[in-house]
């Protein structure tokens, strides 16, 4: 039983099925904390709704490094063995990555080394995948590496893009497949499969 | 029915499914002429077989510019209203790609916009997508323009990247997706279902 702990600033959508994957016992683990930047995210209910400890650290008033020493030692105080960015809307510090490296995953909503980067989250993908005409995007899971959406691939999955898409139509898309790879992943994580060679991600059996 | 050419510098598997295609009704058109730049190439060998014409232009002895003109001019000749690039090894100059801008394809063995540009093909992206570790791979036909690779997409599709792919288990895992799509895409410009919109083809029911 791994002990996952979930940084998010919004809604929490992917927290959601992170949690209902633990509870089926699909994932050999349990969400032990939620920490949000934003003291009403929704993400931050949504875990009190189950039981799971919920922490807002707002960073009004303090540096970054402060700050993320604060979110650090509240990691640390749960004994989490993998953090969760499950939209988290602030940059991570290389010192913040370094310290959990190998044990932090991410999200990208797109086909991974396209798409990514600094400025490139939520619609900006997807406006960014459609104005350059790609007929397939998808969803990656990574590990945290300092460099943006660089870190080594997990998982991923792809789904047409339509004639007719628009940044929304084609976000409620992927989606699902964030929902379905999340947890995938997690599942992976906490049945100790995915090990890490350089750039690449086994995945044993 | 269109006339169509296709430039080849190897084996020509793609030419194949392509004058296959042609030839079980699947494309509304015909291959008309097989140019390419290596006497011995063994795509010549396959269009003679099925009667069409086959010329070798080689390019020793004469400047990159004159090359392309006896190129062009073979094509004009030919009368062809698609140029098809089916493993052609030379790097095209923008006066030959602008001559043929919106009725010439490419294939590239990978999801553009990712692996592509100079240096990237055959071998080398299958080695590049392995040794960044990606979990998916494909296979894109996009219209050329001047920037390599970098062209309007018709047609993508994905192929799992397997833990013990090595570049050649992962070509040919591809091959057939692009024996598949390439005569598909020659198929809706055939029958002129493409349409191309600044960056984006839109595909005409």
């Amino acid at each position: 039983m791994i002990r996952i702990g979930v940084l998010a600033s919004g809604g929490g959508t992917n927290l959601q099925a992170i949690i209902d994957a633990c509870e089926r016992g699909d994932i050999d683990g349990s969400v032990v904390i939620v920490i949000s930047d934003k003291a009403d995210a929704y993400s931050l209910v949504r875990a009190r709704k189950r039981g799971i400890e919920a922490v807002s650290i707002p960073p009004e008033g303090t540096g970054r490094e402060e700050h993320e020493k604060l979110v650090d030692a509240t990691l640390q105080k749960a004994r989490v063995d993998l953090v969760v960015l499950a939209g988290y809307m602030r940059i991570l510090t290389p010192w913040f990555i370094n310290r959990y490296l190998g044990r932090m995953m991410n999200i990208h909503p797109a086909l991974l080394p396209s798409f990514g980067g600094k400025g490139m989250y939520g619609e900006h993908v997807h406006r960014a995948v459609i104005e350059y005409g790609c007929k397939l995007s998808g969803c990656t899971v990574h590990f945290v590496v300092p460099e943006v959406d660089g870190g080594p691939i997990i998982i991923q999955e792809s789904v047409p893009v339509l004639e007719e898409d628009t940044p929304d139509s084609l976000a409620s898309r992927i989606h699902p497949l964030e929902h379905k790879l999340y947890p995938k992943a997690i599942a992976l994580f906490a049945s100790g499969k995915l090990k890490i060679e350089g750039r690449r991600v086994r995945i044993i059996d």
